[in-house]
């Protein structure tokens, strides 16, 4: 008897999510043995993919989070009352930067409300169950140096934030705040910090860091794509699979696995954008990634350098969180996947 | 011609610092020469002291800020346009602690809103003035350790945000907001985290700091007070004057010199309780340090076991800030003042 929530599940990583859940039938909390996935709730501002929507399990809440969230009674439509929730909803990096309002609203007073929401739903139950275990997606975006980091820098889990982007400033505002609501008892916060995932499928979107997953995936599709960074910069990856199979680990550990209040960082393979279609030429052969065009874009890449482009997390290996081990594996991967 | 607005003016630091600026008759701001002060408004939720009042530079608005901020037409009355913020409003420590909606409305929620409408405010300019500069009155409960730091523990310009407190985890929230709306250039701000102030005069409050003055200030008036920490205790304080300098010192920095978007640690003073016991005995004599009564309180002693007593700024120490030389020193200065 597990009700899950996902916020933004009708998004590609909520999606993959929730088909994963789906799949198992069933998942472990907080170090508890796992039970049955009885109730799965995915809200976002569009409905969710259609076979999501026929498992009988699913409950699709289509609207914005703050509004959703704005009274008890559609509140309770949404958090159900929940065991779990990942809250995955976001506004990405691109539209926070070109949109002030829409990130703060999206990211910052969406995490606030659903926050609070949580707290509410716990003290209506009064005590009668465990605090739900809130699994925030944060990002490696809370990171940043204004001129680049050194070559080199990794970043580790003493590492300061220093935000270049709202996105990452909401982000880790998002942290502190589920920190605090953890060390108080309202829930059982595990804020998880992704790292760009590629290669995602689908269509393009606004992130900054969306042509790390475009060069592979339209030269896939026969389509020509713009790497709008220089070919020796650095950035750090995670597959698909790594980043859901993070999200459970971190709804699964106990307490005492999670081992802390601050973040964890997901694990990341470090390649060179140039690495990268190598590895798409070693796959798919080197007319397929001729198709990349090297059109180096100021303000793209001018977000991008000031990502760190390799991590280390102690804690994350102690959860047994493994980066991608190569990143050919990782276009064979999608290859299979989208086939 | 400069418009100051101290929110929190009624308060000890507000209203000392408004008759700073008051007695100077102007102020340098972020570098630019020094302007006469032509208008302060003090907004609290009380009215500020009778002195201030009946200064004709001087305007009152009392309410509560979010409340205050959440129209146009009065925030319009509060901001009126600034030059300078000196954003100080805050709910202690231990209110917090008591009451989670509170600090989350006082500290956390009022920041929003007054970054909101500095924005908003500089928008309606659109561009016809300097972006204002708003001084943020963050704290050393930004940093924690859940069992306490090691002696001799030092916190520095790069040291990892970990607060063990509500009030410390709305402060990092304030100081990450603010440093995303001074990239942006919606305004120039100057988090400065102030460290416990001491000897604070008039009545104790709810901060579970509070008997860092009352062992001072109490004995001193002949009256018995409690210290609830043990004599070992080592904690970092600054006294009043150097909090304000420091206020002051952000306010007029450029931004060159203020140098980055985090947050800069006021200098503070190293002692232990005993330490502060002995200067007490030194400077009004052992019977009114012997009206110290040493009754630890687990509760407070667990607070202020968790906060850094050492801390270290290189960025404080290229702005000029230095830490008071001695106890001594700050008690005599106490006694001046109140005299």
């Amino acid at each position: 008897m597990t009700n899950v929530v996902i916020t933004g599940g009708a998004g590609f990583i909520g999606a993959r999510l929730a088909r994963e859940l789906l799949a198992a039938g069933g998942l472990a909390v907080a170090g508890e043995p796992e039970r049955a996935l009885t109730r799965l709730t995915l809200a976002d501002r569009v409905p969710p993919p259609a076979d999501l929507v026929a498992d009988p399990r699913v409950t699709a809440v289509t609207g914005d989070l703050v509004e959703l969230l704005a009274s008890p009674a559609s509140a309770a439509g949404v958090l159900g009352p929940a065991d779990v929730v990942f809250h995955l909803a976001a506004a990405v990096s691109g539209e926070c930067e070109a949109d002030f309002d829409l990130g703060l609203h999206a990211n910052l007073h969406a995490t606030q409300a659903l926050l609070a929401a949580c707290r509410e739903a716990g003290q209506r139950d009064s005590g009668s169950r465990p605090a739900p275990v809130v699994v925030y997606a944060s990002s490696l975006a809370v990171f940043g140096a204004p001129g680049g980091y050194q070559p080199g820098a990794v970043v580790d889990d003493e590492t300061l934030p220093t935000p270049q982007t709202s996105y990452g400033a909401q982000k880790v505002m998002g942290e502190y705040l589920l920190a605090d609501y953890t060390r108080k008892g309202f829930l059982r916060g595990r804020a998880l910090r992704l790292v760009t995932v590629s290669v995602r499928p689908g269509k393009p979107n606004a992130a900054a860091s969306g042509f790390m997953s475009g060069i592979i995936r339209e030269p896939l599709a026969g389509q020509r794509a713009v790497c709008p960074v220089g070919p020796d910069t650095e950035v750090a990856l995670a597959s698909p699979a790594k980043a859901v199979a993070g999200l459970l680990r971190a709804a699964g550990a106990s307490d005492d696995e999670w081992g802390g209040l601050t973040a964890v960082t997901l694990p990341a393979l470090s390649v060179t954008v140039r690495e990268m279609a190598d590895a798409l030429s070693r796959v798919a052969g080197p007319d397929v990634a001729d198709l990349i065009d090297w059109a180096p874009d100021p303000v793209i890449a001018g977000i991008v350098r000031t990502w760190p482009a390799r991590v280390s997390s102690v804690r994350a290996a102690r959860l047994g969180l493994r980066p991608d081990p190569d990143f050919d594996s990782v276009i064979r991967a999608h290859i299979a996947e989208t086939r």
